[in-house]
């Protein structure tokens, strides 16, 4: 990592002429660093006489949100990448195309999605988005059942998951989804008129349990390799087209918890239509999309993965009489706590989220919050007991008085 | 590994005198191979005139017991050396000590403990070991404890668990302990006399889906560092001492998998006391004292992983009220489903136990293999119900008619 510096615009320009298949004349790059992440330098680099145009992202070497006091291994660079590359291959048309990688530099140079929206700035706004359901369970069902010891030799994928150990972003999560939202920490950040919700749940110790056993799955379940960061926020969207972006949280890790991040962002932007809808009428609507797209996302992801289990399952001992379903009522189980931790996260946690930070009314920021907590601790609470998606759409009805 | 070659004695004699902790002075050494494993050559180096010794160990390339056809990895010895010097500093005086290893021959060389019995060999000559419940509950409980997310910084495990992947050793595991037996494979080892026993267990769907469960545990649930091969013939003991050896299948893997091991080849010798014991009174006694064995070494397992828990602990939210309890709970049912697995394994898989095989008479032999598999059916059938120690014991006493 020698020669490892945050670059210039002047050099992100010098690399990004190198790309011969975006840029094959040599018109004027312009470079706009365009990072509204906390991890990395993203720069845009268009060519203004072609219209071309492509990303490099940059690792940094610590956390912006945090300045330089929470330093990161640059190999997460590493892993995006690789990740980014893997996930192209098993979910074709679902992610940036990779022009160029550099371990030394920390960088990616890909594919740029202007024309897509963030999923979070989309959904904030009231974008339909018909085709996204299809999209990310695709995405999910192949590339986590091919990652995993049902559907990839289960001796190279144990080499898989050592390329794949990930320490500095793994801890990340793991203390800001699975301990600190459960402990007075000084890392979360809450507002003082939701102080007694965050106050109840540090005496809840029905959900300390649950999370503890959410956190245990985190820590040692190497079920297949996640995206590890899959919320609306990494996913970029037109209502034609999906592209899943930043894996670098990328590890081996319970599958669970990439469907269950997707359900808890959709849940954030339910509980936010408290402002974003401007009546009752659109805001039931949007509320029946948004659930409706997290019944569909499920069943849609069980029908894929079972698919492709039983057509490309490589082991001949899970083919065991009942052992399918055992093993989708598990993963659904999951998805539900692990949907619920990442939604409680993002209300008083150190990261919040826009679909109800921006809020400006503080009276409905406060009611979209106290309903992203009941949702959020009753997906907890109930995760264990779960047996259908339909279970945790009944606790988001529910939290809204339907 | 371009030096790597087989040993010859006159090198093994070689390396042997470089070690001047054992042996000081310039006497004659003689050497003697007398590996009976699979997979190593064990040269054991004694000095006549000073009564000193060690051992040398060697991976070979591939394993004897089928020839040159089962290629290994010779970085199974860097594994092997590397776990046992890890063991030794977690529990002291329960391993032999290292002098020296060697990664480009693949190589360790250790105390000799000739004055040690093969625990195997020990019980089926009629052996007695009363300090081995309390020995092997602590190596299990230290080993297990500390190389866990409960006892160990959880960033720093996960390069541990980089460091130990382990794909070849665990393939012999996963092919011949959590496959081959539950199909017609042509790796088994079937004596005619119970081929329809074991043809009634290719036909039981309820087995089947237990195994694949356990399997399925075995494969990701990356819980501590296992010794991954914890029979009695992995340990050398004394009426008072006991040492782990061969550490070479060490992986992360799930906890109840070792647990399960001892308890499994406490069983399987407790099922060929048809032959053992002269009478049936010696054979009432002979198994108490196996039951008794398993039942001391669960309770003191339990007892000191919990002690090492509570005062060694580093995650807070692993202290929620009720998940301790809920991990053993887990822990007993992972130990008695392992045990049921590696039991069913050893009577008619490729690899067996002298404990059954060494009986010479076909009669009490198949009641013995029998009887085995009756116990160890039994186990995994129960694991998920099981709620203590006794249930397992149970399913053994059961088993004689008791």
């Amino acid at each position: 990592m020698s020669q490892y510096h945050p670059l210039s615009e002047a050099e992100a320009i010098e690399i990004a002429r190198t790309i011969k298949d975006v840029f094959p004349t040599g018109e004027e790059l312009v470079s706009k660093e365009i990072g509204d992440g906390n991890l990395n330098l993203v720069f845009h680099i268009a060519q203004p006489a072609t219209g071309r145009s492509l990303i490099i992202k940059q690792a940094l070497p610590y956390a912006k949100v945090v300045g330089e006091s929470w330093p990161l291994s640059l190999d997460r660079a590493r892993i995006e990448s690789e990740a980014l590359i893997r996930q192209s291959k098993l979910a074709p048309g679902l992610t940036p195309r990779v022009y160029k990688t550099d371990s030394e530099l920390a960088l990616t140079v890909m594919e740029d999605l202007s024309d897509h929206v963030i999923m979070r700035r989309g959904l904030i706004q009231g974008g339909v988005y018909p085709k996204f359901a299809e999209h990310i369970s695709e995405f999910m069902a192949r590339t986590l059942f091919f990652t995993s010891d049902l559907g990839m030799n289960q001796q190279e994928k144990k080499r898989v998951v050592e390329e794949f150990v990930n320490p500095d972003l793994c801890k990340i999560t793991e203390d800001l989804i699975f301990d600190a939202p459960y402990f007075d920490d000084e890392t979360n950040s809450i507002e003082d008129h939701i102080r007694d919700a965050a106050e109840a749940i540090w005496r809840d110790e029905e959900l300390r349990l649950e999370v503890a056993l959410l956190r245990e799955k985190f820590l040692t379940h190497a079920q297949a390799l996640l995206h590890g960061d899959l919320h609306t926020g990494s996913i970029f969207v037109t209502p034609e087209s999906t592209k899943v972006i930043d894996p670098e949280f990328a590890y081996y890790g319970p599958m669970g918890f990439d469907v269950g991040a997707v359900f808890a962002n959709l849940l954030l932007n339910y509980a936010a239509q408290e402002h974003w809808s401007p009546d009752e009428s659109s805001r039931r609507e949007r509320r029946a999309y948004l659930l409706n797209t997290i019944r569909d996302t499920w069943n849609l992801f069980e029908k894929k993965f079972r698919a492709l289990w039983d057509e490309h399952g490589i082991d001949r001992v899970f083919r065991a009489k009942g052992y399918q379903d055992d093993y989708m009522r598990r993963l659904l189980k999951d998805t539900i706590g692990f949907a619920g931790a990442k939604t409680v996260r993002r209300i008083y946690g150190l990261s919040h989220v826009a679909d109800i930070d921006t809020i400006p009314d503080a009276t409905a920021r406060e009611r979209a919050q106290r309903l992203a907590l009941a949702i959020g601790t009753g997906l907890i609470r109930h995760n264990r007991q779960a047996e259908s998606i339909e279970d945790a759409l009944r606790i988001a009805s529910r939290a809204i008085g339907e």
